[in-house]
C-alpha cells in the first residue's frame, strides 16, 4: 500500500518506531504494527498528560498506563526507555530473550513501570476497570474536603481484539454502571487483525455500543494527528462521571511505506529492507538503537516526575498533619502495603471463637463467619460476588457495595466471573485493597484465565468458589465440578483449599490473607459439615496437610481426604478398627501448601503405609501422587446428575461401605 | 409487591404457571421466577409460531427453540408436556430426582424436545447463533430456487444473566456481523437477578448495544400482552437480513401475589401458602399436576406439527426428485448424521500419502495437511479460528469463509474463542456439521466452560489448539500452557491428543472426525517434529499409547512421552543403550483412548518394568497415574518464559542429558 499524503512525522514519534521495528527485527520476532500505529497517541499521552515519575515507578498517587493490545508491548518498552524508566537501550537490544526485562508481552514485575502483565486479549482493560475501580473506593474512603490525595487517571490502550472478547463487555458494561470518570481508553482503530482486515468478523458500532455502557465517547479521532488527539484527551478528561473511550482512526505499522495498513506488519518483522526504506519514509537518519540526545531530552519525563511526586508530597504532608490516624492507614495500606498491626490478634481470636463454637456448618457458611470477623479488623478487604452474594454468602455486616457516588467495600460484579476476576487482579495491583471474589466453583472455567494471571502476577485474589461438588444436588451436571478442584491445583502458584470444617475454613481464609504473594482459591460446600479439628493444632493445619486421626501403632491403611469427604475417611476409619484394622487419616485441605513443606514432614504425614486411599468428590486422576499405583482413590471420573445431594453421593460411590470395601480390597 | 391492575391471566398460561410452582414446589429447590414471567410470551411462541413437531422432535427443518435462562427449565418441560412431547405428568412431579427426564437444568439427551444444554449462562444464545449459522450455512448449500428444504427459525430466551455474561457479546456482535435473519431472541427485561434489582450492576441500554452489533430490536413490548408479543414477533420474522432482539418488559413470578416482582420467587419454591394465594390470583382452582382436557387440547401441537413435517416431507420429495444427488447427500449429513461411504477410503489413502511423504514438520502444519486432504472429501466439516488461521493453520485450499449473503465451510470467528466453541457446539448439535474450531492451547482457558459442554453433550467438535508448550518461545508466559494438557484431560468425555509427528497428527484427525459421540481436543506444535512412527501399525496409534521403541529383552527404565518430547525419548534411549541400558520409549498420544482399552494391552504397553519416566513439557502431576511414586516425571511446574524455545527447553531440563540423568539416578 502506498500513501499519496504521508503525514508528517516528527522525530519523537519516530524514536518509537525506529526502536519498535529495530527491536523485533532483531529478535526475529513481535508485533511492530500496533506501536508504529499508536506513536502519535503514546507521545501526546505520555509527554503532554500522563502523570508519572520515570524515577519512582511506584509514587501512589501516578497515573496508571495499561497497555490492553500487549502483543505492542515494544511501544511500552519505547516509551519507559525514552522517558527515564530503568530500562537502557541494552535492555532493548535484549527484546524477548531470556531473562531480559523486555519480554515478549508485558509481565509485571520484570519491568519498572509496568503495571500489569498483559497478552490474553481483553484483560488489560478489565484489569484498567479494577484500576480505576480501587481510585474511585480509596479516593472515597481517604479524601477529605481540600485534600485530595487518591485523584488520579487510568488510561489504556486496546485494540480490536480486545473489543471482541467478551470480558471487555463484563468489565466495560459494569465501568459504566459505577461512572468510572477517571478512566479513558485509546481504541486503536486501524481494522486489522491477524485474520485481515476485520469486516468479516467485526462490524460492530463500538461508540454507539460504549454509550450503550453509559461512556462517554470520542469519534473520528485522526489517530495521526497530535492535535486531535489533545483535543480528544481534553473533553475525556473533561467528563469526570463517566469512562471515556477515544476511537482513533489509524494506520498500523504507519511508517512501513510499503507495509503500513496490511496484516503483513502486525505480528512478524518488518524485514531489513522494509525498514530502511521506513527510515527514510519517516526521517529518522539514525542506525538501530541510536537516539539523540534532543530527542531523549525532549522525551526526558524525569523533571515533570519529579514535580509531580513533590507536589503530592506536600498535599500528603498536609493531609497528614490535617488527619493524621488517616494518613497512617493510608501509608501502611496503600504504600507499605502491610495488614494492620493488630492482624496477628485479630487471627488468633477469630480461630478461638471458631474453636470455641465449634458448628457443624457448610464450609461457605464457615467462609462468611470468617470475612464478617475480618472485615472490620481489616479494611482493606473488598468483597463481591458474580450475582451470587446469596449462595456464596460473600456479603456480611459491614459489607457495603460501591456506587457511582459512594465508596464501600463491596462490589456487586453481576454475572461476570471473568470480568470479576480481572476487575480483581486490578484492585490488588493498584494497592490499598485486598479482593475477594465468589461464584460457584464450577463457573471457575468462566473465570479460569483470569485466575491464571492473578497466579502469574502473584497477585493476591482470594476466590470464595462455592457449592464445590456433587453435593450442590438437584442444578445438576452443569453446576457439579467434577475435574475442577485437581485441574486448580495445577496452575502454578495458586494455592487450592478445599476446608472440611469451620476451622479449616478459618485457617485457609487466614492464610489467604497472609499470603501477599498470590492468590488463593477455597472450595466451599454448599452441604453442612460436622467440626472434625477439635483435637488438631492449627499450625498443623496451616501446613496444608496433616495427620488429622491416628491409630495406636502402624497403620495398615491411610486415608487422605479433603473437605466433605473427611467425615467419611473418619467414618470408615471407625468402621475398620471395629474390625480389628488399623488405619490413620489425614487431612489434605490444601495440596499446593502441603508440597511446599519439609521432605521430613511429608514423609512423617503420609507415613511409611504405602496402602493409601484418597478419597474427594472429585477427579481421581490427580491424588496419584500421594497414593501412587498401588493405592487407590475414591473419586468421580463422570459428570454428575441433578437429584438430591444424598442420593449422588450414595450413587457414586462416597459411602463408608464403599471406603471400608475399597480398603480391604486393598489389603487383600 | 401488591399489585393494582392485575393482568387477564388465561387458563394457558395458567397452566404453565402452575405446573412450574408446583414442580419447584414437589422438589424443594428449582426456579418458579422466570417460567411464571415468560409464560405469556412462550404461549404466544410456542402455540402460534413456533415450527415443531412433538411427536417427532427430530423433524430435521423444525424451528430450534433454546431457553439459554435454563435454570427456568420448568417452563421448557411445561411446554413440552403440554403441547404432547414424550414426557409426562409423572415425569413433571419427578423434577430435579435422579435419572428423571427432567433435571435442574435442560440437559441435552436426557429429555425429547431439548436441542441443548443450558444453565451455564450466556451459551445458550451462543449455541443458538450456531444452530443459526447451522441454518444459514446448509441452506445456501442444499436449497434450489423454489426448493428451500432448510428454512427454519432459532428461537431464544435469555434474561439479563445471559447478557452480563461476556460470551453474549461475543457471540450476538457475530450474529450481527453474519446477518443471522432467523435468529430471534426474546429478553426476558425483569430487571431481577439473583443479588437483586440490578440496576446496581447492570444498565446497559441492551437495545441500543444490539442495535450497534447490527440487530433489528424491536424495544418496549410488554411481556404479559399476548398482542404485543404477537405483533413483535410478526415484525421480527420480517426482517429476514438481521438477527432480532425483542426486549419484553416482563415482572419475575407473574402470577404469585406476594413474590412477583421480586427475586425472592427467583430460585426457590413460593411455598404452600403462596401457592394458594397465586391460584385464586391467576384463575386456576386446578390441584396439582391436573390440567382439564380442554387446556390440553388447546396447547396440543401435534396436529400442527404433523401439517409441518408432512409439507416438508412434500417439499424434500420434490427436491428429491429434481436433485437426488443433493437429496441423497441431505439424507446422509443431515438426517442419517453418517460419514461419507468413502470415509474409510478416504482415511487410508490420506494416511498412505502421510506416511509416504514421512514429513519433518510442525504437528499444526500437519494438522492442516490434514485439514486439506479430509474437507473435499467430508464436505460437513466446517473450520474456523479465534483470529489465529495464518497461526493455527487452519485455513486451507478448499475452505471458504460464510459471508452474509453466502455460505461456506469456514467462519472467521474473530478474537472471540469462547464464543466459537459454544457456536460449534450448537452447529454440531444442529446436524450437517461437522465443526473444527483453533486458538492458541492457553486460550483454551477462555473457552473452557464450552469446551466442557461438548463433552457433557457428547457432541464432535474437533479443537485444533496449536501453540502447544513453551516449544512457542517468545511471546512468553502468558501464551505458553503449562496445567492445559493435563487439566483438559480430566474433563470426562473429552480425548485430549498430543501427537508427535505427521503420521500421529494424522490418526488423532481421523479419530476425531469418527467420534461421534464426544469431542476432540488436538494439542499441536508450533516447531517442527521429526518423523518417528516409521514402523508403528496405524492400529497401534489409534489405541491412545503403545510401544514405539522397545528394546531387547526386558526395559530397565520405560520412557512415556508424547508430542514434541518423543524425539528427546528416542535420543535418551539411544544414549542409555550405548552405556549399555536397555529401555523402551512408549508413545501416549491419547491418554484419554488408552485408558479405554483393556487391562492386558495397556499392561503390555507399560511392560513390568516399573521405573518408568514420563515426559512433557506440561505439568508433570497427572503422570503419577502411570509412572507411580517410584518413578519420575520430567515436565514444568512453573510459568515460562519469553525466549528463543531452544533456550527455554534447555532451561526447564528438556535435554537428553537431564534425561539420561534421570533415568541413571532412578536405577540407583
Amino acid at each position: 500500500m502506498s500513501v499519496s499524503n504521508a503525514p508528517k512525522f516528527s522525530p519523537l514519534t519516530g524514536a518509537i518506531r525506529a526502536l519498535a521495528m529495530d527491536a523485533v527485527q532483531q529478535a526475529n520476532s513481535g508485533h511492530p504494527g500496533a506501536p508504529m500505529g499508536m506513536a502519535e497517541i503514546a507521545e501526546v499521552l505520555w509527554r503532554r498528560h500522563l502523570r508519572h515519575n520515570p524515577a519512582n515507578p511506584h509514587w501512589p498517587d501516578r497515573d496508571r498506563f495499561v497497555m490492553s493490545n500487549g502483543h505492542g508491548s515494544m511501544l511500552v518498552y519505547a516509551l519507559l526507555h525514552l522517558t527515564g524508566y530503568e530500562l537502557s537501550i541494552d535492555d532493548l537490544k535484549n527484546f524477548r530473550q531470556l531473562h531480559a526485562k523486555t519480554p515478549g508481552h508485558p509481565e509485571f514485575g520484570y519491568t519498572a513501570g509496568i503495571e500489569t502483565t498483559t497478552g490474553p486479549l481483553g484483560q488489560g482493560i478489565t484489569n484498567a476497570v479494577g484500576f480505576a475501580l480501587a481510585e474511585h473506593v480509596l479516593a472515597a474512603e481517604f479524601n477529605k474536603p481540600g485534600h485530595e490525595i487518591v485523584n488520579h487517571h487510568t488510561y489504556v490502550f486496546l485494540g480490536d481484539g480486545c473489543l471482541m472478547e467478551g470480558v471487555s463487555h463484563e468489565a466495560c458494561s459494569l465501568a459504566g454502571t459505577l461512572g468510572l470518570g477517571k478512566l479513558i481508553a485509546f481504541w486503536d482503530d486501524n481494522g486489522i487483525s491477524i485474520d485481515g482486515h476485520v469486516e468479516g468478523w467485526f462490524t460492530d458500532n463500538t461508540p454507539k455500543r460504549f454509550e450503550a455502557y453509559g461512556w462517554h465517547v470520542v469519534a473520528d479521532v485522526d489517530g495521526h494527528d497530535s492535535d486531535a488527539i489533545e483535543r480528544a484527551l481534553l473533553a475525556a478528561k473533561a467528563v469526570t462521571d463517566k469512562p471515556s473511550l477515544i476511537c482513533c482512526k489509524t494506520t498500523i505499522g504507519m511508517g512501513s511505506p510499503n507495509k503500513q495498513g496490511s496484516h503483513d506488519c502486525h505480528g512478524a518483522p518488518l524485514g531489513k529492507d522494509e525498514i530502511a526504506a521506513a527510515r527514510e519514509y519517516i526521517g529518522w537518519p539514525h542506525p538501530a538503537f541510536e537516539i539523540p540526545a534532543d530527542v531523549y531530552a525532549a522525551w526526558n519525563g524525569k523533571p515533570r516526575g519529579a514535580t509531580f511526586e513533590e507536589n503530592w508530597n506536600s498535599r500528603f504532608a498536609a493531609y497528614r498533619a490535617a488527619f493524621p490516624a488517616e494518613a497512617a492507614e493510608f501509608d501502611r495500606r496503600v504504600i507499605k502495603r502491610e495488614l494492620p498491626a493488630n492482624w496477628a490478634a485479630t487471627k488468633a481470636a477469630y480461630l478461638a471463637s471458631c474453636r470455641e463454637k465449634a458448628e457443624n456448618i457448610a464450609s461457605r457458611k464457615a467462609s462468611q463467619n470468617a470475612i464478617a470477623a475480618l472485615v472490620p479488623a481489616v479494611p482493606e478487604i473488598f468483597g463481591g460476588s458474580a450475582d451470587l452474594a446469596g449462595s456464596n454468602l460473600t456479603f456480611v455486616k459491614g459489607s457495603k457495595g460501591v456506587t457511582r457516588s459512594e465508596g464501600g467495600n463491596y462490589c456487586y460484579y453481576g454475572v461476570r466471573e471473568f470480568g470479576m476476576t480481572a476487575i480483581a487482579n486490578g484492585l490488588a495491583l493498584h494497592g490499598g485493597l485486598v479482593p475477594y471474589t465468589a461464584t460457584f466453583l464450577v463457573f471457575s472455567d468462566y473465570a479460569r484465565n483470569g485466575i491464571r494471571m492473578a497466579a502469574l502476577m502473584k497477585q493476591r485474589q482470594i476466590m470464595v468458589y462455592t457449592h464445590d461438588s456433587i453435593g450442590l444436588g438437584e442444578d445438576g451436571p452443569t453446576h457439579q465440578p467434577v475435574e475442577h478442584i485437581p485441574s486448580l491445583r495445577i496452575i502454578p502458584n495458586l494455592d487450592v483449599w478445599r476446608p472440611a470444617d469451620a476451622t479449616e475454613t478459618a485457617i485457609a481464609w487466614t492464610a489467604a490473607v497472609d499470603r501477599a504473594d498470590g492468590p488463593s482459591l477455597l472450595a466451599l460446600s454448599r452441604q453442612n459439615l460436622p467440626t472434625v479439628t477439635q483435637n488438631v493444632a492449627d499450625d498443623d493445619i496451616r501446613k496444608g496437610g496433616y495427620v488429622l486421626s491416628d491409630c495406636t501403632g502402624e497403620a495398615q491403611v491411610t486415608f487422605i481426604a479433603t473437605g466433605s469427604e473427611i467425615k467419611l475417611a473418619l467414618d470408615a476409619q471407625a468402621a475398620l478398627a471395629g474390625e480389628g484394622i488399623a488405619s490413620r487419616v489425614v487431612s489434605m485441605p490444601c495440596t499446593n501448601v502441603f508440597d511446599r513443606q519439609s521432605a521430613d514432614y511429608k514423609a512423617a504425614v503420609l507415613g511409611a503405609c504405602k496402602k493409601r486411599i484418597a478419597i474427594e468428590a472429585a477427579h481421581p486422576d490427580f491424588w496419584r501422587k500421594y497414593v501412587g499405583l498401588h493405592g487407590a482413590v475414591i473419586g468421580i471420573d463422570r459428570f454428575g446428575e441433578s437429584a438430591p445431594a444424598g442420593q449422588l453421593f450414595e450413587m457414586f460411590g462416597f459411602t463408608v461401605a464403599n471406603v471400608v470395601k475399597t480398603a480391604k480390597e486393598l489389603l487383600s
